[in-house]
């Protein structure tokens, strides 16, 4: 069984959110699916998409402050600054993080470990509605 | 054809592991698999999966020196410190290495370079035993 | 239906380049499928994959600034030097950006955004012919 949808996310503010919930309201038909594969991918290139920690925001704040620190909003740094410094970084940022996922599909669910959640990460200052391709596969 | 898996791996120690072996030990069933794909998704979000060099050591050393460098363990950068300066740089480390692989069957066989290997990066002190869930699909 | 492929990308200098039309080329199988997945994988440690921005050159030129900076190449700092300072450079920036992508495929194409292409990352002096293998699978 293939099935095959385009989401467009809420808004969101820079930063780390998690969107576990937001996604499955969107693909009921996980459930026909006994063993198989979840693949989420991102249509942009300013913001990504990972798995991490679903519990405490504290994590959120710090990979927002260490994204930062990584990858300096200096425009000197860059060429590509025409929309101001929250433009280049972000290319850069999207790309460490990727822009799809795969996680396995196990008796109608997403298999994922207790505290992994997905993460939608707003590098834009205002990125407006994010839109995903999620495609279910599997028996 | 599919097929999937939970693998619990030998405890290892903080740092950077080729598990190739330990892997293909668990999934004999790739031999039934002419073509098709191999994914293999770590359940934690201190640790990651990722594919390197197989050969020389010395390149899993320097991937320990440069990934401390590049996301330094100090607790004054970040607000998520309960479990010591090994938590939060886990936490971000696991992100931009990322959870999962996906890696060509050929033959029954992963189609990896010659020079590739899997590596299980253990950014936690002391990690324990993690979960793999490996899932083969092809014809 | 499963397809599987080898391909040789022509030689590339150092840096990031646009390889969407020239892995297609060689994928016209693409167009029998209607829903599905293409994994792109690439047999090498010193070279990488990843999905950004397809239009402005800046962006790729500002990638290569970016990544020289955040993985300096510095032969003090790491062991594995003999190949020179591009060597073990080259196996970080590997796994920071991911051996493959995954891509869904919609009425027989690649469902890219608007503004995404397919980045062959090239991190070594002089990298040679880079091999992918190429898997579509979909109905």
């Amino acid at each position: 069984m293939w099935h095959q949808t385009t989401i467009r996310l809420s808004s969101k503010s820079r930063g780390y959110h998690i969107i576990t919930d937001e996604v499955l309201q969107q693909i009921p038909e996980i459930k026909q699916i006994n063993t198989g594969i979840a693949h989420i991918f991102i249509q942009h290139t300013s913001a990504s998409l990972t798995i991490n920690e679903n519990a405490d925001p504290s994590v959120r704040r710090d990979f927002l402050t260490h994204f930062k620190r990584m990858v300096p909003e200096d425009t000197s740094m860059y060429e590509h600054t025409l929309e101001g410094p929250d433009d280049m970084t972000s290319h850069i940022k999207s790309s460490l993080l990727g822009s799809s996922l795969s996680i396995p599909i196990t008796n109608g669910e997403l298999n994922l470990g207790t505290w992994q959640g997905i993460y939608l990460c707003e590098h834009r200052n205002h990125g407006g509605r994010r839109r995903l391709v999620v495609t279910l596969h599997g028996e």
